[in-house]
């Protein structure tokens, strides 16, 4: 069995006997507020997709990656993370600890050894490495190494035929730190995700970003029509509507400033995040998880270290109820 | 680079250098009167798929599956045809010939020993096979082997651990053929699309009926979110839409009679088929699809042997269409 996930609201609903609708689900990095999906043209359905539909340029526009950068469109960047792997030889490979567990499973299922490596731990193994996953921003912690040090850690790697692979899913909120701009450098692999931002989770769409070779050699692991029809034609049109996603980045802002109020007034006062979501180490985190839950509220549980991360609640009136069931809750916990 | 496909319309338009909504598209075997896609809610879009939706139950009793036989939806049969290869040590194989290519293809990728096999010399060499893909009824000839012969060639390769792999994609007009109800057989695993008889081949939909331990085995494979969510929130319901279904079928008998018709008026008279395409073996096959395409219809070519393949014209304006620009190309063909 592959790692457990946020987000299994049907089985949360069983545990606790709480109709699936009754749930406030925070347990999730996804945008609540999602891009408004237009109806999708019949013959989308009906017919394949093309690998020629022009997708890729509109990608590459939006994430600012050079004209000669390959972009592979996938069914989420989760392809990706199953695919890459099967394209080295057995090698050394770091992933990130604490961050995103599929990278390490798939990089493990593939023969790698995986070394799980801490932020501030890489530049004294990198040089015993073969290729590093980065999450950037990491989720959960949030945390952004700044670009240079990253095109410092590719150059290391890329200059023994190393890959860096910077796993972006959440980045779109500060699209400023994205390493796109450099996709078209031997050894650099970017990942784009329209789960999080856009609030797509459900399209499964997302994109690689890489030199050609690597996009061509992932779309022969993966197959034909890898990617629904309606999801190509989705993300054209979602990546091309920019001015949807320069509300989203301010009202995201603003949603996560007055999440950060509500759980700094219940002692938990966030130690990073991002926009779409917030992450509060707690000794009790377990317990504040569980009492959440008894009451319809589903978190994101992280046991080493103890943490919790919110999601962001989708209006004032969601915001209140976790204010009001925090108040009952950390109440409980501490008494 | 994997086998080449019907359904390329955009590259047709480009070498043509006709637009692509001046085509009639027959090259696929698709449904051209698709089951009619509803309106997917919000939140379908934006969460996750879990696999615990109750598809599975759907689907096993749309196909007539054993209720203990395992049920995986998967994005496309094409996905399980990706993923089984890499289920079993490396083995010998044997796949139809002529049928889909893409069998062969990532069976060999994974490592197999692959025999091409006819229909008729099945018998002759089971005995020294592993595994066997058959496609039921075959695409592109239409053949169906009878059900019995197909049990008896499974039981052969099951009492050897062996595996009768039954690609249904195109079974659907006539279910009572379908190998489903003895998929909880051990080594008996049966394929199924929702791409081309409910014509939503955009979709990406489709499942694997075998016995538990396979499809878990290929849920592993896949991965988590393999499906996206409206396209596991549609299966469920065109699965469950048996009103549609029966007008389908009723209907497609209907259209295949019809194409038939004109198809014999100009010395192309089927040798075979399902409802879904006819089958037309001819020594000049090459030059008619190409003065078909010159003339904006685009039929499936295969050239070993030397045939087209001819999806149903959507509605009557269409098949005389098709009846004047065949009058004119064979006219041109054996002048």
């Amino acid at each position: 069995m592959g790692p457990d996930h946020g987000g299994r609201l049907n089985r949360a609903a069983r545990d606790y006997d709480i109709p699936v609708g009754d749930w406030l689900d925070l347990s999730t990095g996804i945008n609540p507020r999602p891009w408004p999906v237009p109806a999708v043209p019949t013959e989308v359905w009906q017919r394949l997709p093309e690998a020629d539909d022009g997708l890729d340029a509109v990608a590459r526009r939006w994430a600012g990656a050079p004209p000669h950068a390959g972009c592979l469109p996938v069914a989420g960047s989760q392809a990706a993370i199953q695919g890459l792997p099967r394209l080295r030889p057995a090698c050394r490979v770091g992933v990130p600890q604490p961050g995103y567990a599929e990278h390490a499973w798939w990089w493990q299922q593939a023969g790698h050894t995986v070394v799980p490596v801490a932020h501030d731990a890489v530049d004294g193994q990198i040089a015993e490495l073969d290729a590093l996953v980065w999450i950037h921003p990491n989720n959960p912690t949030g945390l952004a190494v700044p670009v240079d040090r990253l095109l410092a850690w590719h150059a290391t790697l890329a200059a023994r035929g190393g890959w860096l692979v910077v796993d972006e899913a959440f980045v779109d909120p500060t699209p400023g730190i994205s390493l796109a701009p450099w996709a078209d450098r031997d050894g650099l692999l970017v990942l784009r995700s329209l789960g999080k931002f856009f609030g797509l989770a459900g399209l499964r769409g997302g994109l690689l970003l890489a030199p050609q070779s690597v996009c061509q050699a992932l779309d022969q692991v993966l197959g034909p029509w890898a990617v629904s029809h309606p999801t190509r034609w989705l993300m054209a049109r979602s990546l091309a509507d920019t001015v949807w996603q320069t509300q989203a980045r301010q009202w995201l802002a603003d949603a996560a400033s007055a999440l950060d109020t509500t759980l700094g007034r219940h002692g938990l006062p966030p130690a990073g995040g991002t926009p779409l979501f917030r992450y509060c180490p707690h000794p009790q985190a377990a317990t504040i998880h569980h009492e959440l839950a008894q009451q319809g509220i589903l978190v994101r549980l992280f046991e080493q270290p103890s943490a919790l991360r919110f999601g962001l609640p989708p209006d004032s009136a969601t915001l209140e109820r976790l204010d009001q069931t925090l108040a009952r809750t950390c109440h409980a916990t501490t008494s």
